[in-house]
């Protein structure tokens, strides 16, 4: 990995998008643009599986959809009328083709293609089990998991094998499926990861986000509920609740990082509830600087409304170029020694004896706001204010937000007044976990029944960690390590 | 494809290769020059799994093994002490990697992978049942089955649940495995696909063919027995042999076609083999002619011996264009269109104003035949006499050799006048039966216990065909169709 | 060419950026860093040519430069103390290798590497008459033309040579040259494309901006002057001034669209002077509005620049999709078809219902103006207000620049009033001649002795236009067209 | 440069084929087959310049014609009814896109594209007064230096111009150009390198070989004789003669390795030339011996002969992995230690216990005969008898073969003796030089007036040596390395 991909290595990283669409005769091309929305929540693989009334068409590539699958002979393979998709960021580091989804497998109801956004917190006790009654893994998703119960449900119809096998899960989980005559999509009781049920010329569409409905200009319709299993057929939507009501609690991650800015996601414009974070931000942690700087991309809607808040002006003391996302991934070690500025540098005319703010939208093991703050000072910044837009984060996710362990958080093993050296700023401020329930309208947080997810700020998991609850954390069962 | 690869479009097809080795340092590079040595088998994939006593590791690629398997980082990643692989020739026009070999699993002994040549006869019906009660098959692939009988079973150890699964499928297989312990070679009870046992640097040695060994400058052993299932462990090599003896019936193919010429099949060398066929067709069908030219490169051997037991001079009638190979794969119309002798040329020096023998290995559809008999008369060949080192091929294979349907082989539904009006020579003849048991060292086929599979001529299937005798004779459970 | 790379489609283009290194031992790396920074001003194609005190070597690619030169045996084969690289842009469409720069050639003297960015006025008028006299002219870049120049001189060393060929050339130019003892860097008489000088480690450098000094770390040592030729060798630096003394008149492109924001460009800092464009149209052109909306990235800015001015709010609501740049370059005609907005998306969040001042830096022929505009409408925009932070061009560029011709240019043929009906706004305005000067720190323009080129507003080209003089104003010599 | 290539590292090498077609409105598809059959004359790089009416258009590629050339989007890039094409072997190592055939240029009278095979015996001389005079050289080719001489020359009709340029060249070559008038074919005044003239539908060709006629389906006119400039307009050829008469003396190389067996070379037929030469060989140096073994693939015609002649049987010692050709380039360390029989094994079948003969075409560093000869012994071989089929090789030539230089040469520095023991066989025995000249149907070599040049075995160079006279014998003017 290259130096100077720092700024987006102590991101946390989601593990996927979906997206699923039944009845439209570009459902291929629709997949393709609605994926490419959802790049942002997972750059390392992309698969299609589509139906066309009587076969099953599966193309799976590493790299992003927009290389892999824009050409002809590749969308016209995925012939048919309906389609699920999938974007995926690898969690282990294992780049492995067999991991890429949407998984297939002939049921004997017949064909299922499967593709799954989270992570399951039972997934490793029910693969022991799987294998010890002889079923053969073949990959280490929790996606073979599902298919594996789904398979051997002894239900009849395909929906009621589905459900079967969502009884027996626990964790955080938005899914898309196909079989020959329906697609489905389901979220998990919590609703901790998203999904959204759409409508284009008559024909719905499950998708992670909205910005997916806005780009093949369908309509939005609604989310799919914390818990609900919607199913599509050519006569139309049904919906099964198979758990017990409860109150959603969706990911706070969606609004800090994931979502793209554009997206509405729990009916509120992401973009509004990060100037929000930032002008809450302003409130709790007011700072007596010059200007409002963002950490590009994603930390400029905080410091908009940072500025806006503050009546500092925004200025642009960082500039990115452009030309970095994808290339330069592994410069040889000549060039790396030297070129630890790849990515980003610093705007002198804007900062040179001033006092920033520079606001970042979260911090997770702090190696990257060490060289953000040092290029800053070297540009000529007089001082240096970190304003972080979210609370800090101590404890790791289990629902399908790729965290570092424990140990590996800043937060998790430092005072504030650590963090604040270690970082090497004048001062540093996060976002109270209060704050971040006001930004998204609420008086603050409740504490007997909180109205988010918001565990790696708390350690208060909304379900039991099955997984981890036995002495061996990072169980691997599967012991194949394969790049193709 | 191309027009121009007639010559190649119009031979039997092999499925695979296998090879493993167990307790070499160098094991990976080892199972990629013997895979490289089993090319001919199969030229569509490769795949390696090795395991180093703590991981496994899996690489599968698309291609030849010397562009794929060359690199460093591919070799290193392939580390550890013991490896299988596999090469592949699709039978079903299906290129995905999903059913590039070797297969792996976690078992509940540990990881289990998997290679095999061959084709199951009941591998329908067995998925179906496998199916029905719960398994998921991600492939269409006969391993996949072998796998989940494995998975399945009761037995304790290992070899165990390997016999235990051989025991209920049927068909022609050579197949090896690795196991966190173990690597076993095993044989289809009549024997009828090859594997042989070698030894270097006190290191065992599995392979399709003796080629392989030679390769790698390895110690040929012996044959793996019809039936046998030989076990290799750090101490040593032990042998199982789960089914009641018979007499073995090794695939006739093998010496016609498949096997390369320097190979030992049986005990015999596969050059002198061809060599007898060729004389013992100069026997049976003498012709009145000048020279004796083989159609290249797998003619060459009979065509050797027809020259020597007839005492006419042999000449290179037709070259071979060296660079054709894997070039002009799908050349643009307007090329395809003008180039129809992209791979041979007619020798005209050695034909011109001469009566000729034409000697080919087999002939399938006989549309190459055509083809190569015009080029010789365009060339100035006086006479075209075709000799066959092999007899009419009138039956389909179901054990691992890709044979057209019966109704396009077209010896099952032409008489010999026939095939010579349609192949446009003067004469026409095919080996006899006898003649192929006679050229091997037998007085002649034994036919109430013939000493080899010869089907393909007669029609004696040595096995039930299970999944053929139903009225869905190709019968395709996988809805799924996939190329990545 | 994608219906999405619409906003990029409507930019003016620069032919190429330059970079050159005397005296460092990492002098290839080094320069695949400053072609880096610079890669904003040619994404089509790079070369680089390195000399080792022996041999020179070259290496040039089409491609991105972290794509194309980051390999270890890439860098390993450019060796030497000495180089000079190039970005391109291809401004005939023609994407030929032939036409990559550097160019070497061997001269009486050595060899002889030469990278050029700009445009010669009489490259054809000298072009042909090389021919003429029996040259052989085997690409179709006026750097050919120059090196032919060089070869031909009678002069004794090739300092003097070069000067002899520049004596004799027209036009804009900022070149780099590397010979066995020397590296030149030369800037054309007036100055109108960009060369700056640096130092690393006691080792000179030149770069188009100074964005490629700070990615290597190298200090900012001065411009290079207008008519300006600098050579460094092993003893230092001299300076020769050829042309008689002339006040520079740089190329205002450089300041509006061209350079990098973090660049220094004629002692100002681009981002400084485009906010200063900002906040003079702001004085100009106010409008009655709710919030100001950059076109992303190149409006954001002059956007900052007119919100500070105006005390209107300033806010995304624009959402550019990052992953786009590189991808879905020729999307299969249904997925182009159903995704118009590949690229971007409005956000509605931030414009429903609002008044908003949409920023632009420039409009060349308004075809992307009408679809964002339309984009912001279909987002819930009340009233869409255009400001654009430069004059309207009517004027073609002939100094390396990628202009449309004239009859292609929105302001060349349009009034205002028919512009603000075309683009579809409710008001339109650009900042005026006089403005854009004053926001570089003068009154207004000098009409008399203009202080910058700025014949794309004002017609009025500061050198004569040989090759635009007679009847065939793109008279193309070379016949040959090459794609490889 | 993988260890496995011995076999083919120790031939010598052709430079180039060459092509061209004038007035067929297939003229690019052709020419792209007409490469293919002359891919045995150079495997590195390909290129093709046709003419449309209006514009050439070039297309050169690095690869086989059969990879880089069928595309349909390549092959409609080519239009027009004339083309030219070239495959080129690199005789310098530089794998350069540069020095890839055919070059074009604009000249003073309209565009030229240049194709060239053989070696100019004063280019060097030549182009270090060109460049004096103030021409550049972009190449290390003479091709280039042909090009300089053509646009200098104040004659004023092409054709004159380009035969003003060839009086003023020494060496072999056989070229082909093509203007926006004409296409041009020429041979050097004695004939060293081939090029044959054919006609299809009614337009003319050019090949260096019959075997590039053949597979377009042209027929054979005649060939270009020594010294002649063939003419092709679309009135017709004419032909021009502008040297003093002389008996020409084509290149014995093309009969001993270069042309395919199927080519007809100065009326004779390849392949039968090649069996005279073994048979000639038999008589010469019979061996008592069992039987007779070619080294693949280019021993077989030659040991055809010599088995036909001594009675001896010939048998298939030596197997060729037909996957080799283009895999294996670098095959990883550890691979290429252990693999050194990548490429060809021994056929134990065909040698064990046998005396066998073992021919070659030629030895040039005998390297790899040292490789093969041990095969044979470890294969069991009891005596191996080695023969080859052409005088020993023991001076370097300058007309477009790539030799080693003298000291590399085995026959140069080595006695009979010497030889035998270095290459480690019973005996060892080359075909006398009036030998091959008997083969040839001659009585002997005319020691006054050789028939054929013959340099490589006597040093009798048909031509001055211009380059090599003065003491520089390699001198490189250019100081260029690139690869790309």
């Amino acid at each position: 990995m290259a130096a100077d991909n720092f700024l987006h290595d102590d991101k946390l990283r989601e593990e996927c998008g979906v997206f699923g669409i039944f009845g439209h005769e570009d459902a291929a091309p629709l997949t393709v643009l609605g994926l490419h929305a959802l790049q942002h929540r997972g750059q390392e693989a992309a698969g299609i599986v589509s139906y066309d009334g009587e076969h099953f068409h599966s193309e799976r590539r590493l790299g992003l959809v927009g290389d892999q699958f824009t050409k002809k002979s590749v969308v016209d393979r995925l012939k048919g009328h309906a389609a699920v998709g999938h974007v995926r960021y690898s969690t282990t580091g294992e780049t492995a083709i067999r991991n890429v989804q949407p998984l297939f497998a002939d049921l004997s109801g017949g064909g299922f293609a499967l593709a799954h956004n989270g992570n399951l917190t039972n997934a490793l006790k029910i693969r022991e089990e799987l294998i010890a009654s002889g079923a053969i893994c073949q990959s280490t998703s929790d996606t073979e998991v599902i298919m594996h119960l789904v398979a051997r449900s002894r239900k009849q119809r395909l929906v009621e094998r589905l459900i079967d096998a969502l009884l027996q899960i626990e964790g955080g989980y938005a899914l898309v499926a196909v079989t020959n005559k329906k697609l489905i999509g389901a979220r998990d009781p919590l609703g901790l990861r998203p999904l959204v049920l759409g409508k284009l010329d008559g024909a719905y569409v499950f998708a992670s986000e909205t910005c997916a409905l806005d780009i093949i200009g369908a309509e939005f319709v609604r989310e799919v509920d914390n818990g609900e299993v919607v199913v599509v057929t050519k006569d139309g939507i049904e919906s099964h609740r198979p758990f017990p009501p409860r109150t959603p609690r969706p990911c706070l991650f969606e609004y800090i990082y994931f979502a793209r800015p554009d997206s509405i996601v729990g009916g509120r414009s992401v973009y509004e509830v990060r100037k929000n974070f930032g002008a809450q931000l302003a409130i709790e942690a007011p700072a007596d600087a010059d200007v409002v700087v963002p950490v590009p991309d994603s930390g400029v809607p905080s410091a908009i409304g940072y500025a806006q808040q503050s009546g500092l002006p925004f200025e642009l003391g960082i500039i990115r170029n452009q030309y970095v996302g994808r290339t330069f991934i592994e410069p040889e070690q000549r060039i790396r020694k030297l070129g630890v500025k790849l990515k980003h540098s610093g705007n002198s005319a804007a900062i040179r004896g001033k006092r920033i703010v520079l606001i970042d939208d979260s911090i997770v093991r702090g190696t990257t706001s060490i060289k953000i703050v040092q290029m800053m000072y070297e540009k000529g910044a007089r001082e240096v204010h970190m304003r972080v837009a979210c609370p800090p984060i101590t404890y790791p996710d289990f629902y399908g937000i790729d965290t570092p362990e424990k140990a590996k958080l800043l937060a998790s093993h430092h005072s504030l007044e650590e963090m604040r050296q270690f970082i090497g700023v004048e001062s540093l401020a996060f976002l109270s976990v209060d704050g971040i329930y006001r930004a998204l309208g609420y008086d603050g947080r409740d504490a007997t029944n909180p109205q988010f997810a918001d565990h790696y700020f708390t350690g208060d998991y909304p379900t039991p960690l099955v997984d981890q609850d036995d002495n061996q954390p990072h169980r691997q069962l599967s012991l194949l390590a394969e790049a193709s």
